[in-house]
């Protein structure tokens, strides 16, 4: 069962062989897990996080398909390839969304992705999908994304519509991501939307990541808010 | 008193004789009213937890009545039959919506039935009465309800008038489950509703009825809030 | 400085001489603030909370003034009369509302009062001054309430204005409370509001009365999400 | 990583030796770091704290640019002169805002400053940002802000254009402080905000400046919520 306090067990279970070089990416994804389930941002078997931990050729660590991201533990990781293969047999499930992780991982200099479920994100998706994304403009908060240096920031967020077909949906985030990184008038992006399904981050590590869930969760929250507020 | 931290008290008190052998389950129903009332879905005395601990015939696992979920122990707890009456004297007082709970455990594979009282599922349920019950569509979240595979899936939540006459409300809530198990139109039910009351799940074991109430609050508060925000 | 996760200090002060035969109210009264704070419920300084120790004559045992309600401590309570004076010199201050905490004590059967100040009760207590009071009906939560059997309930919380004048205010709710125990109209009152400022509620021990405020807001969010839906 | 539960290390590094005599102070500053984070009032490396340390000449103690306020250590501080200069080299980089600080540090008794980035306040930065400010009226709650006596008292937030010319806006906020401290129709400020960024308030010293934004923090989302309710 969950801890209510969702402090971590005193004795971790080791991990699996193929994992124990990347023990600290799985707790630090473990950790991630017990704070964003507190937040409300990944409830269920919901959201999935990655990180990159080698480059050539690439592989990422990547939670696990059907576990509960307020209680993970370190044998709810499997690694996998470029294309979100697993990298050997015998590993638990990859998720359906792998390469989605490997798309966002495929920018410069990414080292984590992170991928929540969060009420707001999924509110404001629905409502913002007519015009294609959620442009955020204005806010000091957008000085947390990486590369921003002023509140007088244009940041767009790409909204998806949600699709089980991943491979298709990946090659529309490729094709957006790539665009972005090309277009000198605006600077890449730091998130994707789906649909009433969620939003994906990324950072050069865990913890940039994580800061820029928390950042982009805040400024969603503000948008929405804003929203509830009479003339 | 209740902990601020809901931690366990280190030295929990045995089950009574009679409980011992479900002391697991127990314990899993425990946490599941500490977490419950930490997130507000508990507060009080209201909400009450089932686990199915036989089957020929089927014994619940039950928690008393009058209890406070932020605080059970294992002396908190009754051990009904299929009628939801005691299986011997001398036991807490069974909760005066026991039948509900046998009745939801009449289902196919139904090991664990949740009962909770949160805002949203009382807001809403108040708002889509008239509707006869909520339609929930189009959301990734609700693959995380048992057997559903796609985002394009609608998940009906039947919402009942509530009522103090609790086998006549047990009848129609048993007519309502049926007659979806029977419709092939539609997947069963996941739960159902009592106006300005709260909601009932159900799963094979605690943790996936708790996965459950986790989904359903999260789409419940996706409703709730879309609502909120002007035009 | 408050902890974060609010958890009792490992080796607690001993209660004052005064206190001593109360120390197991005292510490109940610090840990209600330790969980109303975390609520937001009793932020600051606000709030006070205080235990009926003894009837002939009535003496009340009150959080003393200015003390921050998340981080209490054995010496931040004061002994008081009827009137709500100190029964001895030497003791913390008593807070400006302690007649206000008399003034519930002489209703039958109360043992302990809360006075909290959260958003919903401020917000709506504006929001329904103009017609006296709040009218709560047909809530399952209701059955939360001491004494009421059934959600077909109509429980009246009366809104009085602020007024920095206690003497005048305790002689309206006295006026109101004794008004409700003699109407066979309707059951006496669980709790009174004053305008933007928070409520007051009672019960025959600390329990009751804790459970009472949990129960009360979430009564009074329900009624403020309600209003906040569009049409 | 965070700890989901924000407790401190079991061993905590010593303070560097220019502010060990600040211990305290940098402890004090740590923890509003650990609650204002889960509060969701200083996500990521937002926000900055300080405390005034020395009078003559006045020195700060100030949380170093770009550190997690969920997770500070006694290395994460930087000690200030009255212009936010660093006091010696090889100090952590002191953040931009830092001469805010040092301005809220030139009003009478002003001991602590407390610099936080809520959703309400942004919110309600830009709905209120035309009046110039906002105005807080009748609210029992006004009386927890330092000399403020009564009820009836009107709280004026002033709200200042977002920027990154600092000084500039230094300049801004010094004026009108300093006018608030002559004018005699009205008490002196207790913070101001930023529009779409932030609050600064401040207090004698960390607990009162605590306080205050937990104060602040509730006002603002009593006048929030009250503006998303239907006529």
């Amino acid at each position: 069962m969950l801890n209510s306090d969702s402090t971590p067990p005193s004795m971790p279970v080791p991990c699996p062989e193929l994992l124990s070089p990347y023990e600290q990416q799985v707790d630090a994804l473990i950790e991630v897990g017990r704070i964003f389930w507190q937040r409300g941002w990944s409830v269920g078997t919901s959201s999935s996080y990655s990180a990159v931990v080698n480059d050539t050729p690439r592989q990422l660590l990547l939670t696990a398909s059907g576990k509960h991201k307020g209680r993970l533990t370190r044998e709810d990781f499997v690694l996998v390839d470029a294309q979100g293969e697993p990298t050997q047999a015998g590993q638990p499930k990859s998720p359906a969304e792998a390469l989605l992780h490997c798309v966002a991982a495929e920018c410069q200099g990414v080292g984590a992705i992170l991928h929540t479920h969060s009420v707001w994100s999924t509110v404001l998706s629905d409502r913002f999908y007519p015009q294609g994304g959620i442009l955020l403009e204005g806010y000091e908060m957008l000085k947390e994304l990486s590369g921003v240096t002023t509140h007088q920031h244009a940041e767009w967020l790409p909204i998806f519509d949600n699709t089980q077909d991943i491979p298709e949906l990946a090659a529309q985030v490729r094709a957006t991501l790539l665009l972005a990184e090309q277009e000198s008038s605006r600077a890449a992006l730091h998130c994707f939307i789906i649909r009433r399904h969620g939003i994906y981050t990324w950072g050069k590590d865990v913890d940039e990541a994580f800061r820029q869930i928390e950042v982009l969760e805040f400024l969603l929250e503000c948008l929405g808010r804003s929203a509830t507020l009479g003339a």
